[in-house]
């Protein structure tokens, strides 16, 4: 099969061996795939990754144990978990600590033809949800994550700090959640998408201050102004991974008595939900659409600043 | 009246007006005051503090409005906040934002031979809490504030960084939660009062985790420490103020949900009630006692490495 292969910093396309499923496994035929940031920093160099990337995906199971799944559009959890320690007990198994994720972490990904995963995994997609918004479940589930970490009650005061691909899926489920948002960004074409899904939206924080601050800056000084932003006794949802140490005023944090909270992928079922009843949308946020086979030029325009979501369509 | 007065990184005593209260203001003969981190960081500088220092005492009401105070023994908050802002009207006058506070900002503190305070703030000692252990209140407030933020059900496993007052008083109040408490720290001696309590101790944590881990450290490799010492969505308390910006991986907390929570000082009733009831045992951790005039003295004694509590006793 034809899959993107990412070595050495390079991305290219190459033929390898289509993935045999294990029993209890579904072999699915990916339709549509989307670059995430984090595919971006493993072309980078970080966490050492060599092999096929992509977590974001839709695609249809080909070969399964359960003859409900076949022939059947679907998207996946990204972490393939143990099922028996502490974390996997409790529902978390994407803090399983032997756990493999797909594209990241010792599992081949979903930029190629077909790939595997456990049908555990699997989420069916509901007909009328074309793959193009589908294939957002994947980082909507992260936004919505931020719903299971900290209680928000309807009508609350929200600061959204970045105006990029998670900021804006993240200011899209709080407003659904019946919060007030408010977006901070650089880029006008990207706070106008946040405008017209409700929130307020601004170049500069001019002074107010927010019990909740939701920090997808990307940056350490993101991060640092999110701590300015956050009242006493408030929390700052730290939602955009900084590979450096980043250098806090810690003295401020405990003086107000401030909560920092890490925040990652969540469960995929809220953000199934919220797409397909409509409460997200995502479509101003594809920026390009490139074939799997010119995944290269994908990479390059979703690295190019300014862009949102890039997709790779499969073709076969 | 005598008064201890700090200026310029030097400590010395000096004569000065004994304060008038204003109405609903008691006017207090202070008995005991404790030297607190703080007021050796205010020698050293921080905060640009000059003036009467001290906010930990037990002293008796000599004036006051309320004829019940007369006469009584009282420990007293020592935010004096302005009762009818956001913090202040849901009983948080400890982060109202225009207080000031006893011996720290802007209202002349407890190390001399009288004091004020309102009477809002006062509360009564019961009559066989000797002064030395009522003194505690304060900084075992600061240690109660965890409870107040955190939800710690009984026979959880914590960890406590630090032997230092603050890590030893922690330790108490989470034993008395009916928590299971390591304290890890460096003085033989201090680790025996926490054992004495019914901690297990250690100098290292050798690879053990914990879903809490409260840093008492003091030391922003203390904090980098607690972060590596907590578990995949686990929480950090915070509760020793580190006066330099602190690099953190924050990639770490990240990926791993972990939650940095800033927390300083507390309600005195629960400390109170502890005290009162025994359930916190602080005689051990008196180390000296000065008279009010030989405050230098006593300042350079807290300051030693391996020392505990300094109090100082008024003998007017």
């Amino acid at each position: 099969m034809r899959a993107v292969f990412l070595a050495a910093k390079t991305v290219y396309v190459r033929q390898v061996d289509t993935p045999v499923r294990p029993p209890s496994y579904a072999l699915i035929q990916m339709r549509v795939a989307g670059i995430c940031n984090t595919d971006l920093e493993l072309q980078r160099g970080y966490y050492g990754f060599s092999g096929i990337p992509g977590h974001e995906f839709v695609g249809t199971v080909v070969e399964a144990d359960s003859p409900s799944l076949l022939g059947r559009r679907v998207v996946g959890e990204i972490n393939l978990a143990c099922g028996h320690c502490e974390f996997c007990s409790v529902a978390l198994g994407r803090h399983c600590e032997t756990r493999t994720v797909l594209g990241i972490v010792k599992h081949p990904g979903a930029f190629a033809e077909y790939l595997t995963l456990p049908e555990a995994n699997l989420l069916v997609v509901p007909d009328h949800l074309p793959d193009e918004e589908a294939v957002f479940v994947e980082p909507l589930a992260a936004a919505c994550e931020i719903l299971e970490q900290v209680a928000l009650s309807r009508g609350s005061e929200v600061a959204v700090l970045g105006d990029g691909k998670l900021g804006l899926l993240i200011c899209q489920v709080l407003l659904a959640h019946g919060l007030r948002v408010t977006v901070y960004g650089r880029h006008a074409d990207k706070l106008r998408i946040a405008q017209k899904a409700g929130a307020l939206v601004g170049t500069s924080a001019n002074g107010a201050r927010f019990p909740i601050v939701v920090d997808c800056s990307g940056s350490a000084d993101g991060l640092r102004q999110a701590v300015n932003l956050v009242r006493p006794r408030g929390t700052v949802i730290m939602k955009s991974t900084i590979h450096k140490p980043v250098s806090i005023d810690m003295a401020k944090v405990i003086v107000n008595e401030i909560t920092l909270l890490g925040s990652r992928c969540g469960r995929f079922e809220p953000a199934l939900a919220l797409l397909g009843a409509g409460k997200v949308d995502v479509r101003d946020m594809i920026s390009a659409v490139f074939p799997l086979a010119e995944a290269p030029a994908g990479f390059a325009e979703a690295a190019r600043s300014g862009v949102l979501k890039v997709l790779l369509r499969s073709s076969s």
